[in-house]
């Protein structure tokens, strides 16, 4: 059965990106050091660092990127550059928002826009049949966790104080929700690998 | 060498106390749940919880109630009763405040109410000897990591999302600043010790 996993890079104090995001800036101001661990020797080629991944932080890149489908909001995919169509395999990809795709991506053949985020989380599992889903960034994460359609949460915890920039975790809405922790793991570079599963 | 050490039970997203804290709802509303891993068996008799503490969870008590001084502000202190003027086992307390002690807590020799939060984790180190200042409260937390008087976190990680509270982490400042994880412990009733020192 297909589990949603919410991946995210996350400072020990909450935060996803740096201050001043824009779509030139997507990461925000120093945003890059929360993905440093999975680009070893820097990001001007990723391939290249990719490649040099190891151990425990490689094992973690190759199980999100073993995903089935993915699922994210256009504010992670349009200034990413939609990932050039194709994230990882040529996966499926659902893009939650209110409009239709930008010309750019609209021609591409695994892209979804969607205005449902539950249209599309269905589908995505579908599409991803055993595999599970790959949710991505924090607009979504949060309806997700709202609406109940998360299932689990893979934190990459970065060593490092960010002091501002955009949190992960807002707006969640003031019931608690409990979570059982699946694993933790250890990666190189001081961060930390922290499975957890929302409880129903 | 002593180290200020920070020990906060915290959500993993981010809170250490819940909504509409008072003086008579100090943690918040559910705040309490941040605490149960150290009260296995419920908080109406401590004494009795505690001893029912085992393992990596019993480990952690010991290590914070092993610490030679106490550093928190007085809206940590004074909703707690001061803790009858005795954290444990006698150390001295220094309690940050603009104003004097109030009439209850003013007589009690170990607490010593300070204006200054350098010289009060100076005195609290040179009173500790070789023994770590256990640093207690969001508030003193985050001036102590400002004015660069924080040595190490140690983050006891709570498997729930509160979604409303207090944060540990806010008001930092835009600096980043770098951790070195020290290590990670899986504690009993799935929380996660993190211990990191703070780079300078």
């Amino acid at each position: 059965m297909s589990s949603t996993v919410l991946y995210m890079s996350m400072s020990l104090d909450g935060f996803i990106a740096g201050p001043n995001e824009r779509p030139d800036n997507g990461l925000g101001d120093g945003g890059e050091r929360l993905h440093e661990w999975c680009l070893p020797g820097g990001a001007d080629d990723h391939a290249a660092a990719i490649g040099r991944l190891r151990g425990v932080n490689r094992a973690i890149y190759e199980d999100f990127m073993s995903t089935g489908a993915v699922v994210a909001g256009r504010g992670t995919f349009e200034p990413a550059g939609g990932w050039g169509g194709d994230h990882h395999d040529g996966v499926p990809i659902y893009i939650l928002s209110r409009g239709p795709a930008p010309t750019w991506a609209a021609e591409w053949p695994a892209v979804h826009y969607v205005s449902s985020l539950a249209a599309g989380v269905g589908d995505a599992k579908h599409a991803a049949g055993d595999k599970n889903v790959l949710v991505h960034g924090a607009g979504i994460a949060q309806l997700a966790l709202t609406a109940g359609l998360l299932d689990e949460l893979e934190i990459h915890l970065v060593p490092v104080l960010m002091g501002d920039g955009r949190r992960l975790f807002e707006h969640l809405g003031v019931e608690p929700r409990e979570l059982e922790r699946v694993r933790v793991l250890e990666g190189e570079a001081g961060v930390t690998h922290l499975r957890y599963r929302v409880r129903r």
